[in-house]
């Protein structure tokens, strides 16, 4: 299973040095990459790389061109292909060859799906295996449901989005008034879920239904394995979380947001648009600006850790005992003036 | 689809200041209500909203009778609804008001579900599509497990439960002993699951069977999305977990606590009665006394959480340079003298 | 239901003290064990449980065996087991009994599981209810799938693995390349993911496939529960992660490595062989030396926590302030002397 680098080209656009009747048999990442693979080059940091890759062809950008078509342990029959993004190409090279691979998924409803009569499914989406899609529910055109996913009550997925298996759309928010004995009294979720067009959400990951009006997904939202939308939560078009990031309810995440990893945001909060928040970070008050916050405790060989533990439940009376040496230092001073 | 104050106030008490024959078209917050809406006021401290909302009729608590019933921007026909638990009050119509956007659930097993012939399965329960129950397990009156739940061998859902769909109860605890060369032995987890009545588990949520032991969640607890329950485990009555919190093996959780957001717990450790976990803390000691803990890094502009990480792990050697200052100075005072 | 010891000691080796013929109606820890039950000692810090236990039969280790032959609460008929290993002999144990709470899992598939026609599953591998093996998967001989497995298309799980319900192993990874605009481009995920022998997996836990090339998961391993694993991670034989554990893409676990609940290892990373990480901690480096190590907020009573983060804050003030300090003393005492 070959493939002419001509057809690509053609179809992703950029320059390219050597022959486009090159044979391409395999992807690769470029350190591990072998003569008949293609690769890219990410980043100029990674230059050095170009002097030791055997690979076939790789895909780099203008200012990498004349390192590129001259690196040296490059097979006879090779080939430079010069796109201003490099990542961008090569991840729209995996796509062309992704059939290679799997085979498109095919519309249609799986028959062992659990599809309500009053449910809307585009005839040109596809339900998987063993997935449920309650009444009132919509599938936009193009999207994809893998294996055993839920889409609740009334929930609305958009056009081209990927939902991988395991995921629970439209589950109820947790929502419950204290009865003043301690036990809790049910808030129904009436509200809904509506997920924008090319959104992805990644398996297990879990959304649920607004308590009064409708949790939003906006346009293009990516979202790992494993994560947690809570009720009436707004996510802003192309925001992307990483896994097992959780968003309490009533949240509000801008566009273009970058969530970590583990990272928590708690509810009611709002963020701005383009904010990067690390992984493991704990969001406890609205973030205004865009930027990067992080605030995680830096790991530690556990007898270090240990020992800055115990002192940091103390900090605040370290920072007492501080300013009680500034002031008899200043005391003294005085004294010897 | 309206609905007349009147069947309300009957049924759930209060006294009603305004027409009882007040069309309801719907449910908001105060701060979004139009005109047709039914809203409540939570706390006295937000009651400036009064003054602003368009509602239809508030609930509200009798400290807030009058600003309530004379807040200018109602509508012409209006109403104000005085109970002493206004957001329980709210949550009631919550229940009363789901039917008109989502039927009741139907009692019975759907076609779908794998129900072994050894299960017991009350008649007024409802198991939904693709649902596994196995053999042994018994599922109470009323109880509601939603599209994919699976609940394992022997365990016991009580009455009046709802179980989100994907929720997994009765895994296998992670139970191994170690070799000696680095592989781990199983430990068969020979107990099971019991779960009370009136509980909610989120979507995805896990919990594991007891190894020798029942793992035991108690009446009236809700469990949100992708909590994790470890075998042994026993969580009180009426304890609230939010997303993501997860509870070691054998851990001891009191009645009445709240666990939040991402929070866990480790493993054998014992939580008294009405002790509240803020989100993101990992609780690494047993807890005594009632109360509110919390363990979070504070998040911070990535720039200053990297100047403020560096120290941190230098906090010990910082607090010994404080302890030679104060050594320092006392014999400096003592030679100015 | 009963068993005398003589079958297990002859199985499972060791030292019996006592009858053989002595009768064993359950396992018990050996806190709570009654007059028919049998218990382990796990170490010796617990040897006073030796005075008190009333069980029939204790397995300890042979720096034990008088004082477990001694036990003076011991019932009439009772017995002391000496092995090296008590608690791995008791896990061996667990596995005898195990038939008689729960049956073993028979071969095959369910009728309701949805098995590709071009998925391997070894004759002798269990494929639970509702379980969707996609297109080029291959399942090992007496590898059991519980109920609501995914195992996407060309992922290979060895022999002898336990798969818990809501498992999805081969989902895609979390690769997407940015346009440029904000919006973000699929990678597509070109690899699969290669499961060793004798695996087992935690309910609802998510393995994704590798971007170009496969994510391997060494034999032996034992994953929790909630557990992710991202694309191209590799985890080392025997290693094990507790629920809710996350590794990003790219990472690579050392053999034998212990990873804690909650624990979050980021992208790129290695882990030497014999690490342990503790619950909740993030790994922000590589970790090149075995040991244990920890980064985790020390839990407190909230109030005392704020006091703290507000200074932590302003860390690297303080540290100023005793570097100023330092100096001005170092000034003064000049003056002084």
């Amino acid at each position: 299973m070959t493939q002419s680098l001509r057809a690509w080209v053609e179809a992703l656009g950029g320059e390219l040095i050597g022959s486009p009747d090159l044979s391409i048999q395999g992807l690769a990442p470029i350190e591990s990459a072998q003569e008949a693979d293609l690769c890219f080059l990410s980043h100029p940091k990674y230059a050095a790389q170009l002097a030791s890759t055997r690979a076939a062809c790789v895909i780099v950008a203008p200012n990498m061109r004349e390192a590129a078509a001259a690196r040296p342990n490059a097979p006879a029959l090779s080939a430079t292909w010069v796109v201003d993004k490099p990542y961008l190409t090569f991840a729209q090279v995996t796509q062309l060859w992704r059939p290679r691979v799997r085979p498109d998924a095919a519309a249609g409803i799986h028959p062992s799906a659990v599809v309500d009569a009053q449910a809307v499914v585009d005839p040109s989406a596809m339900i998987g295996p063993l997935c449920v899609v309650e009444r009132g529910a919509r599938i936009g055109a193009g999207t994809q449901l893998h294996a055993r996913v839920t889409v609740g009550q009334d929930c609305v997925i958009g056009a081209r989005c990927i939902v991988h298996s395991g995921v629970v759309v439209g589950a109820d928010g947790f929502g419950f008034a204290p009865r003043g004995d301690g036990s809790w009294e049910k808030i129904e979720q009436l509200g809904a879920v509506r997920i924008g067009d090319d959104v992805e959400i990644g398996a297990n990951t879990c959304i649920d239904r607004g308590a009064l009006s409708d949790t939003v997904i906006g346009e293009g939202v990516k979202l790992d394995n494993l994560v947690q939308i809570g009720h009436n939560v707004q996510v802003g078009a192309h925001t992307a979380m990483a896994g097992c990031a959780g968003v309490a309810g009533s949240a509000k995440i801008g566009a273009r947001c970058q969530i970590g990893g583990g990272a928590v945001v708690l509810g009611h909060l709002e963020l701005a648009d383009d904010v990067v928040i690390n992984a493991s970070t704990t969001v406890m008050r609205s973030i205004k600006h865009p930027g990067q916050y992080t605030g995680v405790f830096p790991i530690d060989d556990n007898a270090d850790w240990e020992k800055n533990a115990v002192t940091l439940r103390q900090l605040h009376k370290l920072r007492d005992r501080i300013r009680a040496l500034e002031l008899a230092l200043q005391n003294t001073q005085g004294n010897t003036k």
